[in-house]
């Protein structure tokens, strides 16, 4: 999916900063084979799921510990040069770029399981596991871990960008679901944040200031989560409706009763077609919800009555169960897939992704004039949401070699971010700032809170060592 | 509740700042009837429910707007006078003390809801609304807010100090309830954190940061928080246990099972003993939970099943239900109640609090030692705890002219942090540092922890004027 690279258009702006010889020998000599400097593998590690092309990092380390971290930090440090921490490359926003030069710290080799505690629900583990190794890991205990952003993302790079997906809203999202932290700080330090307690009022919450930061704060090492029981019973639905507004006011009603839904996904009609037509699942192509019950066998059923008959009074179809693991992995492939199948629709485009989450009583204001504007515009996209959560994401799929597509699907974004901020919504549900919502986020938070967050970061990185240039400017 | 003022033992470090009487001619200039010298006003708010006395603040002003909050901070902060918010005064551990110097603002004449959005379960509000008055003004819509410390906090208070009280085993912390933020900064600025978006990944978590900051980041003017719909069915129950041990081995395994029981609270036989004394509520004097099980009637059942299923194992009684409002009342008037009843059970005694919370797990570990070392020590005591989080409350009675009495408690809360943080939990569940558990936060959070909490205070604070001398030393 790397575009070609002569498209300057899409380039942020860069403020390369000088990475020395002496910092490179220091790192060689440190790390050994752990430190490379080979172009395929900077370059691997200078780009992500985003729309820009940017140079890569001067080097990349493979850190085994925490130790590494510390060190590579810390050399890093001495010649005031960036460090960048990377999982598995799914940001979509930018964020492991090298806008300003620096080093690419891998964690991917730290994807260790430290700490199961099933009688706690709880478990620690390293930054680079991902999301779907967590869960074979716990799933012998009968528990799970339900944050899923769709990507098989590293467990780091998850609270990095306060990632939720598709069962945020009954188990919440990463900032719910970390309760503590071990991180590197800007001087190579190693600090802990949090307890396994399950609440505290002990200071400063420097756990949820990192969760979310982007790796502009710190870079952890060891992350604490909850997990779950899994649910003695689970069902999932497919429920498809004549029109969007159909779909969003059931879901609106769902909310507003307080059925503990565990995943509400729309897809609309147009996505369901990219969807067969990538992983020929044969679904009715027509917009849908995508639902999951979990529960005691009891409220399973109490809540899938209470959902169809919401469902059956705004014109919704009698749900097509799938009950059986196999039929769920099928429904649930469908909405994982939708991104990679639309990008395949339109062979070399490239995606640009909104991400607006509103409140739920305003998602139809939201989402149907923002669906109306992207029918308008021409621009093929895909529609997929988080509905549950008043979260949804429009990709507009455009030609990187084609600026005028690339201006008209930012015109659209602009459009929808400025209409979530009207509607008391934020520009980012769960992706992240990055690079590419520096300037919707300052309109969001104003200018008072980006003074607040600017002055965290001088004083915390003083440097400005740690992922430096996303997020906001200074 | 006052001591007597000749207690020197139970005063913290004083390092009082001046007050120039050109900073009180101001607020009187600027406030009028507003602010107020009286010695009755200043003493009522120097002082709170925990054990420390200290000379009051110089000045009280009642704040009716932001407004009123920035203009009282911008007066301060040009003379580098310390400002302490003041909600209803319930803090347990010397949030409101003007240790050093400085003046009161007082918010709860910011008492209004600003806005109720049923819609999407959220309330807007000013700080120095109470609890009760907050569920008063959202029951005709079918809502509540479920968070509950037993005192009938202001909000603000609440969301300063990261509380939580009876319900948040189930509705979680003022962590996890507050959505969005107007704060004062300490330049006297208004700035916004957080919308009412249910999520969120726009930049740093400000909302977080503040919330458990005791005054010492901002001001809360304004605090969005989440709202519930009152549950279809309530139930609420009292288990006796032959033992503290059976009684916290039950709970261990409700929690472990992911039964999602509302409120789960141990009384020991001890403390009920006082409640009846206090409140004739003629409770069984024995060790016991006291349940709430919120859901549909059918839920609610299932649940109320598979706890006294559970309890019956270690040798529970029979359940006593109440599912008459008032009866439930009672119940929580027990409760509730435990803190004064206790108060009351040694004339002129004040309390010496713990708040110290473990992991589910260590919970048997960590109660039952400590129980055996309070016994020991002679020392009457009550013993309550929010036991579904891990967390708990001795409160040990003494005499505040009795030196010896004051140094064995603190013996006793020495020895249970200690305790406690070895077991992986945390020194505050949800009472907040204040100026009593400064020490065991360092030892809890470690030196570098603490040096980033530093760090962001003298960079957002660099006159030192927020609530100074709280959480850590600087």
């Amino acid at each position: 999916m790397n575009a070609p690279a002569d498209h300057a258009h899409l380039a942020p702006e860069l403020h390369l900063r000088e990475v020395p010889a002496a910092l490179i020998d220091a790192l060689q000599q440190r790390f050994g084979p752990q430190c490379s400097t080979a172009l395929v593998v900077r370059e691997q590690h200078g780009r992500d799921e985003s729309i820009f092309d940017v140079p890569p990092p001067s080097a990349v380390i493979f850190a085994e510990s925490t130790q590494d971290v510390a060190d590579a930090v810390k050399l890093a440090a001495q010649h005031k040069v960036p460090v960048i921490p990377f999982g598995v490359g799914s940001s979509l926003e930018g964020h492991l770029l090298a806008i300003q030069g620096g080093i690419s710290i891998d964690v991917s080799r730290m994807n260790q399981v430290l700490s199961i505690n099933a009688e706690d629900l709880t478990v620690t583990v390293q930054p680079g596991i991902t999301r779907k190794a967590l869960n074979e890991a716990v799933k012998h205990e009968g528990l799970f871990f339900p944050i899923d952003p769709g990507a098989d993302a590293s467990i780091g790079g998850m609270a990095a960008t306060r990632a939720s997906g598709t069962n945020a809203v009954r188990y919440g999202t990463m900032r719910e679901n970390v309760l503590a932290l071990e991180v590197v700080t800007a001087k190579g330090e190693v600090i802990r944040t949090g307890t396994r307690a399950k609440k505290s009022s002990a200071g400063y919450d420097l756990t949820r200031l990192m969760v979310g930061s982007e790796g502009t704060l710190g870079i952890m090492t060891e992350i604490t989560v909850k997990l779950y029981p899994l649910p003695e019973a689970i069902s999932a639905a497919i429920c498809s409706f004549p029109s969007i507004e159909a779909a969003v006011r059931t879901v609106i009603q769902v909310i507003q009763l307080g059925v503990p839904i565990a995943r509400c996904e729309l897809i609309d009609a147009g996505t369901v077609r990219m969807v067969n037509a990538h992983s020929k699942l044969g679904l009715r192509e027509e917009h849908m919800l995508l639902m999951e019950f979990h529960g005691s066998p009891a409220s399973v059923q109490e809540q899938a009555e209470m959902v169809q008959e919401i469902a059956s009074e705004f014109g919704g179809n009698a749900f097509e169960w799938a009950t059986t693991p196999e039929e769920r992995t099928r429904l649930w492939t469908a909405r994982h897939n939708a991104y990679f199948a639309a990008i395949q629709s339109k062979p070399g485009c490239r995606a640009v992704s909104t991400d607006t989450c509103v409140p739920i009583s305003r998602l139809a204001d939201c989402l149907l004039d923002s669906v109306a504007e992207a029918d308008a515009s021409g621009l093929p996209y895909f529609l997929v949401g988080h509905v549950g959560d008043g979260n949804f994401h429009f990709g507009y799929l455009i030609d990187p070699a084609n600026p005028q597509e690339h201006r008209v699907a930012e015109e659209l974004n602009h459009k929808l971010v400025h209409r979530a901020l009207q509607l008391e919504g934020t520009c980012t549900g769960e992706h992240g700032v990055g690079l590419h919502k520096m300037d919707f986020l300052r309109r969001e938070a104003g200018d008072g809170a980006i003074d607040m967050m600017r002055t965290i970061k001088q004083a915390l990185d003083p440097d400005n060592i740690l992922n430096p240039g996303k997020i906001f400017t200074y």
